[in-house]
């Protein structure tokens, strides 16, 4: 991409509300725009970082059985009477709205209903179990307060798995598979050193539930962490009963903010109960199916990598989910595209700094930006690439081709 | 795919509401399932139809310098009010909710408004214009009757482009580019030959706008075409003196039902002017940015596919939106994944029946889905492969190594 053509671009001025470092960083560098509260569009570069990482969560969601599917918006009333999750007494942050003949309807914030009703069509027998489908699909709720930048949104996207088993064994089976899944996820995006298993309330089908919180002074939530186990206990179960329970000692804990960045949730039988999903066992007798809910919203993972990783200067994007791995900054007094080309030819995700302003906006930007490397093109190297990684104050002079090999991995 | 582990299945009993082919096809088949009227969910096979289409629009918007961004669902009634579309009396389609403090907000059923305000931070000079920003995102209609499948939904997706042009000259130049690119969509979609460029009512800015109109008994539109000239009137327009204006003779157009698969616009200056969207020309003067709007419905363009594309016995899918170009029928006593395997290391997308079911079902379930090659495995057969393309009766019977051939282009 080259940057004079990106429509989207670094902003000095942006909204004064904004208290939280992802919402600064990711307005500044031209990645988020906000339109209210809790309500952010996503513009060409930070569609991309959100696109890595859904794409991130798709594999090792399809590594593990996974299929996508895609559900509405628009939620019916009658099934979320049927679970008593309609009436705004019992759910506090549905967004409703209203078809033209006053009928009322939901925005949806979760979907266990309606896929629980869509399953009675798939799930019959023992032998259609069990089953694994994930969307990747915007969610809507209706926050009081919405002051976490891109953290706690009032319409975000969300990645939601829901496992249906013939029973607790075979999702208990599922559950450690899927948490594995889950520590490769954020260790994919970056956040694997600083993101702990952290037990939570968990409901009628299990003691506790387990989020995955990552360690940042912005978090919403207090945890307990035992940095050797790599667990944490959130504060709403922190009791001596729980740490016996779990093994842990107090003396070996360390109180810590964190964000949570992804759960998952034992449902046993209470959606396919309240639902009547039932299957056939191979005794020919009937038996509700047991359901399991995973979530992570790409957004808040992406957030969480923005407070985690930046510098006084801006952002520090890790390789994987960075929009590109490098920026090329042109400095010289006759720019042409002939270096650019030859990175795009070797497949590096590339965005070229081509405008023709001053040096030092062209640094700042950069590192405001954040991709991991930066390459400076001047016409004081002679035919020397200036090389530094946003995450290092090493600057380095290679050839054209040294620079090559070191991005394609293969410089030793 | 292994056909036993999707967790989707054929159906034989759907909806009885549901008139239109493509709903009742894609119901059956696998595709898409039903909330409420105008409102389905999308099936693992459907959602990699539709992604397919995405993948087919995206590399063409791409290709004309067009750039990817997610815009909000939520609207602010204040920037709509200022184009005066926020009232229903204006608007007749809004869905609209309400945040915890009783302010109204809208759902979003096309971005004029809120992107003319985004491009306000992004367009101050010549130099930063033409943009072509678009996004594939979901729009809320609340349409009084929808009972044309995922032809017409309260909730569907969108390819919505707009173009901010210096002014109407390098307007026009984009609109003839993306008039092509629309050309590229439908025929790549498998719809070239029977989709016409339609003329119809335009605004201040300009005579007429354009559809692209697909011939189908289906469809809720009245076209006049002239087949020779690729060209056609939507009734709305249709007059002596716009015939007399576009060369067209009476004597040679023909009365036809279609849809509108898309649509390109010219907007002017009218939101540009509603919301103070201005650059400063190359003299110093302050101008109005000239815009355009760009929309395609990729669920439209699957349902008209499929209105366009079956027969008595189901879908038939074009190789390039096809969930998988091959189906593969095991008939064998011993089932085995060996040629399934041989195929997938080929990289041909694949479905492989490996259930444990009768012939007869397979076959009808074959047809009903629509990939474009059958392929059979039966004992009956020995070494030798049954192939059959979906849209043809001929039944060949070739070695495993020819069969690899023909499915990769490679046979003569």
């Amino acid at each position: 991409m080259k940057q004079s053509q990106l429509f989207s671009h670094t902003l000095k001025e942006i909204p004064r509300d904004e208290v939280s470092f992802n919402a600064q960083l990711l307005l500044k560098g031209g990645f988020i725009y906000k339109e209210m509260a809790g309500v952010y569009d996503y513009l060409p570069l930070g569609l991309i970082v959100l696109d890595n990482i859904n794409n991130i969560i798709r594999s090792e969601m399809n590594a593990i059985g996974g299929q996508e599917m895609f559900l509405t918006v628009l939620q019916n009333p009658e099934v979320w009477k049927k679970s008593k999750r309609w009436e705004d007494k019992s759910v506090d942050i549905w967004f409703k709205t209203k078809l033209k003949n006053n009928n009322e309807l939901g925005m949806g914030f979760t979907h266990e209903e309606p896929l629980t009703v869509l399953m009675k069509n798939y799930i019959h027998s023992y032998k259609d179990l069990p089953k694994f489908p994930y969307q990747i699909q915007t969610k809507f709720r209706n926050e009081i307060r919405a002051r976490s930048g891109i953290m706690r949104c009032r319409e975000f996207l969300m990645k939601d798995l829901y496992s249906f088993c013939a029973n607790q064994e075979e999702h208990e089976k599922f559950y450690e598979i899927i948490k594995k899944a889950y520590y490769n996820i954020f260790k994919r995006c970056g956040l694997g050193d600083i993101t702990y298993l952290t037990f939570a309330s968990g409901g009628v089908f299990s003691k506790y539930s387990h989020e995955f919180q990552t360690l940042t002074a912005f978090g919403e939530d207090i945890i307990y962490v035992d940095k050797k186990k790599k667990i944490a206990v959130n504060k709403e179960v922190y009791n001596d009963e729980v740490l016996k329970n779990l093994g842990l000692d107090k003396n070996d804990l360390i109180e810590e903010r964190a964000v949570e960045v992804g759960n998952i949730f034992t449902l046993g039988t209470k959606f396919s109960q309240a639902l009547d999903l039932k299957y056939t066992d191979e005794k020919g007798k009937s038996q509700d199916v047991f359901m399991g809910s995973y979530g992570i919203g790409p957004g808040r993972v992406m957030g969480t990598i923005v407070e985690t990783s930046h510098d006084e200067k801006g952002i520090i994007w890790p390789d994987a989910v960075a929009p590109y791995k490098v920026h090329l900054l042109d400095l010289r007094r006759n720019q042409d595209d002939r270096f650019y080309s030859i990175l795009q030819k070797n497949k590096i995700r590339v965005i070229y700094d081509d405008r023709e302003i001053n040096a030092g906006v062209k640094f700042n930007d950069a590192d405001l930006m954040g991709m991991p490397y930066r390459l400076v093109l001047s016409d004081k190297l002679k035919n020397k690439v200036e090389l530094k990684r946003r995450d290092s104050k090493d600057i380095s002079l290679y050839s054209e081709k040294e620079v090559v090999e070191i991005l394609k991995g293969n410089y030793k």
